[in-house]
């Protein structure tokens, strides 16, 4: 199953980081953007071209480091057909070097409609009678504002496949709390919904202690990220935020329990355009962007592996 | 401006109603299934061609009756990119057939991510420096549980492109009072939520008194459309659960304004498959399904003049 998967992944590189791959086509090298171009002009073919090229050397680059992959299907669908086409190259790729994928859709519809996503990503789609699977990711983000109508049809899958969903609970972004926050009978939103999350999984944990259920908890927000952990028990949480949205590896510790497990932290921009950021800038020729992901992946591992030496000893 | 469009749409067509097109293979009329499998095999391929076939044939009969068509994302991604390609089709076509198109794609993220869905669906793509539009429709679903930052960009392209959104407010599933019923600070989360739709939608209605952020609001939950109807004067409301869910036209007058004006009913499975439904049933023979969607438009249609005639009796 998902956790347990997850689990080993990370025991085995040491390392509790997903790349989450966001190809926008402006922050590609040059050199792809270049090539593409050359072969199909300034369309969306060339667009969903550069996107798998990079992908694909990314993660060449990446899957011994790092234990997962986190396309954010938005970034895909912008290249409309060619982009999810490119979607489709990178997850195949990625389960082929042995990297487990994460899909941040953040879907979500009332059951019936929930199902088919569920099929999609996660299960099998009936084709004329037989049970296929089409995309057959490990996990997938979703959103709860249906409630467990809107769930179940992923847990089901969950069960069914071994695989794995992320309910967003308390998300990165400074308006989060317009809802999230909001106080119910003196339990705040996101608590509720951490609460239905841990319940939802009960009975269904693997040999980690963790179910097929986690949570999304912005790593912008550590003190409700402490409450979440408490209220979660039995659940991954998948922790964006870290890096170009401005959260600190420190920031991200409230999320995992006192043992290190239960946590997985996103970086996107900050790693797969590393070469991009003020921190590499400097030692970027054109060429040598994969070197330099792979430096910002190990650099960001180290940061983590500090920031828990640091609190360890503190305590 | 959308809004705009809608209106005269309805008015134009005397039909508050729109199409869902959620294409399940297994529901598709046999001669279209058997014509795929034919050139195609059990196939995806099969799948999508077989999708694009029966939604043009449905959207030339429908085109003089109904306003808009609202395709499910769900059931085109759940054939993967030959769904996805059919999708583009399917809106290109009703585009030319001058029916208004509404993504039901219930997106949503943080800001940055929620701008390349806006700019997928309803904006301009960045293709190598060139702005392109996408997939182009008229308007999107889209829920509101990460705030305004997840809204703002598709606000934004509303009002740079003449679109529109619909927000989740009251969904039509059983659950859905799991999160959207909790009440705080005296008013429930689903009032909350329509009260800032009509906030973010201030000072920019069109010539009829509606703005481009609408609200989804289940015709399952008749009470609730009347106190959202009211804390939302500026916004359309998109009503689903008519139909298979078990919402009558009578439970869908609500969300409308004493005028008429102000709302749109969905059928889905009730209208696009009405020959499978047990009204239809024995009419169907194997062939003429088209002239029976047809027959149920109309039919609905009639359903919902009668019951605004009935409640105009009665007052």
């Amino acid at each position: 199953m998902f956790a347990d998967k997850l689990t080993e992944k990370i025991m085995s590189t040491g390392n509790p980081t997903v790349a989450g791959l966001d190809p926008r086509i402006e922050y590609l090298p040059e050199c792809i953007v270049k090539e593409a171009v050359g072969l199909y002009g300034k369309s969306l073919k060339a667009c969903g071209y550069a996107i798998k090229t990079f992908n694909k050397q990314v993660i060449d680059t990446l899957c011994g480091i790092v234990p997962a992959i986190k396309p954010q299907f938005a970034y895909y669908e912008l290249y409309g057909v060619e982009g999810m086409s490119a979607l489709f190259e990178t997850v195949s790729y990625a389960k082929e070097k042995g990297m487990l994928v994460i899909g941040d859709a953040k879907r979500n519809d009332i059951g019936s409609t929930a199902k088919a996503y569920s099929d999609a990503y996660l299960g099998r789609v009936d084709l004329f009678g037989e049970l296929k699977p089409v995309m057959d990711i490990d996990a997938l983000t979703v959103n709860p504002y249906l409630g467990i109508d809107g769930i179940k049809p992923f847990l089901e899958d969950c069960i069914k496949y071994g695989k794995g969903i992320f309910v967003l609970v308390k998300t990165s972004n400074p308006s989060s709390g317009q809802l999230q926050d909001l106080i119910s009978e003196d339990e705040r939103i996101y608590e509720r919904m951490a609460c239905l999350t841990a319940a939802w999984s009960e009975g269904l944990t693997g040999k980690y202690g963790y179910g097929p259920i986690g949570a999304v908890v912005g790593a912008t927000y550590p003190e409700q990220a402490k409450r979440i952990r408490e209220l979660i028990p039995n659940g991954y949480i998948l922790v964006p935020g870290y890096g170009a949205q401005g959260g600190t590896a420190k920031d991200c510790l409230p999320s995992f329990k006192k043992d290190g497990t239960g946590a997985i932290i996103n970086a996107s921009r900050s790693l797969v355009f590393a070469y991009k950021t003020a921190r590499w800038a400097s030692s970027y020729n054109g060429e040598n962007y994969l070197e330099i992901i792979r430096e910002e992946a190990i650099r960001m591992k180290k940061e983590i592996q500090d920031a828990f030496a640091e609190q360890n000893a503190g305590e």
